[in-house]
């Protein structure tokens, strides 16, 4: 038997990215829920969770036992966020295959969201890298350069900041770096631009499209991104969460239009769309009465919809 | 005194298409005060009415009203929507400077929106078109195909299909045929290909991109139809209006997303945000209750915005 290969990989934030950005905490059980509907769905990496201090987010204190209930499924990447070293070695030692760490390309931003400049950040990177290396060498490391096109805090942040965070993660020793509009400020033009510089600086290390939907180009800027030759893309089902850390900003894509989109287009994501809408319902199901959005779920598929063929 | 010129028309349709779609009637004053406030945020092309049976669409009855009032703005081009030879005969009276004729590529939809063949619609469009010639040849007609990228009773329709329809209405002798996503079944790859496709069977009257949000991916589509050389898009305030005989479809592209993107982008538009946004005051005062869309509104410009430099 051998793996399918699809055209595009749709990394799914919404158990991480979403829940920790409402109020409500969902239940545990509610989470592997919603967490197997959306393997079901044909989900290839999921981002279930972040390892922090469970008294900034009480909506993370299960973040070993989700990790754990993750890796039953087989053939799926289970990612995790960690902000420090602290969340990196209890991540590490949960068993995820992959890490995230958000970067601020804005000095202003990344004295808010970590409490650290931008160079003790790169020295933290640096850190947890020699960590994944001694203790869990197979694991993935990707860096989240977030506000990367634009910040709420210090507005404009120049391509040439964006560059310079992504060749220092590099160095430090990341798999990847990615681009992330935290504050809904990219336009498809810019994101031509920077991901095509960013590539130009890091090659085959440039990671994800992390784009939100804040004045609603979140689709706009992934297409711009898919031009220019990104092939992974952020993005949480419902469009549930944002950054609680960047006032104003809110609206991840949503993963149901953004796999719409790119079937549509004839390019292959492995998601089954339809099962993806019934993986709405354990999502609404742990999160009583919370607004999620997506509009082909309210409008349903086109008559006559065949998606791409993958036989 | 020279007149800017802008990187792309944005024809705003929803006095027409938005005002039709609803089922309440805004009252003629409230029309005025709303053209009004759309022609002060630097909007050049208003679709302000349609010429139909009040007995079908009474919320067009002060058609001709509509359009002597909007003409006294001098600089902007007034259109009116006619789906027939009678409906022409009475807004070429009424003075506007162009007329749309709604003209659907897929058979079925035809028969469903104007009840004609699409044979006997080009034949419709011939007779305008004679008419125009004798009675105001200084009006342009365009002819707007709907259901170019998929309809909702038939499903798929074909390039060819639409092709054949766009060659048939220029020889009848339109000034230009554009494209509308009715049914918000396009996606990128389609709107680049069709387009293409068109311009190289019509050339330089290829006219404008009608995109729908139904499925969220409106501003992609426009994104997409800029980038093969697409420079007219139809879009509406707050996203007003769909298509009524076309069942599930709805959304408007919205005006303010459509002008945040090209202007971030730095194409310019000629309209100024932040009185685009103003301009949903008389809208909603006029139509109590109506829900209207809009994410740039919402989030509010990012910081440090300044849109394209038009000194």
């Amino acid at each position: 038997m051998t793996t399918p290969t699809f055209d595009v990989l749709i990394s799914e934030v919404g158990p991480r990215d979403g829940l920790q950005s409402v109020k409500a905490t969902m239940a545990t059980a509610d989470k592997f829920r919603w967490i197997d509907a959306l393997v079901v769905a044909g989900l290839r990496e999921i981002e279930v969770c972040s390892f922090v201090s469970p008294k900034l987010l009480p909506q993370m204190a299960d973040a070993a036992e989700v990790v754990r209930h993750a890796l039953t499924h087989p053939g799926i990447t289970v990612m995790a966020l960690v902000p420090n070293l602290r969340g990196a070695e209890a991540a590490l030692r949960s068993g995820v295959h992959k890490l995230t760490i958000p970067c601020s390309a804005s000095e202003a931003h990344s004295l808010a969201n970590v409490r650290k400049s931008r160079q003790d950040m790169v020295e933290e990177v640096r850190a947890i890298v020699r960590l994944r290396n001694d203790i869990a060498p197979g694991v993935k490391i990707e860096a989240g350069l977030s506000t990367a096109f634009g910040c709420t805090i210090q507005g404009e942040v120049t391509d040439d900041d964006v560059v310079w965070m992504a060749e220092r993660v590099v160095a430090a020793g990341v798999d990847e770096a990615g681009l992330s509009d935290t504050t809904g400020m990219a336009n498809p033009a810019q994101v031509r631009r920077l991901f095509t510089r960013v590539r130009a600086a890091i090659g085959d290390k440039t990671g994800a499209a992390h784009m939100h939907n804040t004045r609603g180009l979140g689709l706009a800027n992934c297409l711009a991104a898919y031009d220019v030759g990104v092939r992974t893309f952020d993005s949480s089902l419902g469009g549930l969460g944002g950054c609680p850390y960047a006032p104003g900003a809110s609206g991840n894509v949503v993963t149901e239009d953004l796999v719409f989109m790119f079937e549509a287009m004839g390019i292959s994501t492995g998601v089954d769309i339809e099962k993806l809408i019934a993986a709405r319902e354990p999502l609404q199901a742990g999160l009583p009465g919370e607004p999620i959005y997506g509009m082909t779920p309210l409008a349903g598929l086109p008559k006559g919809w065949v998606g791409v063929n993958h036989s």
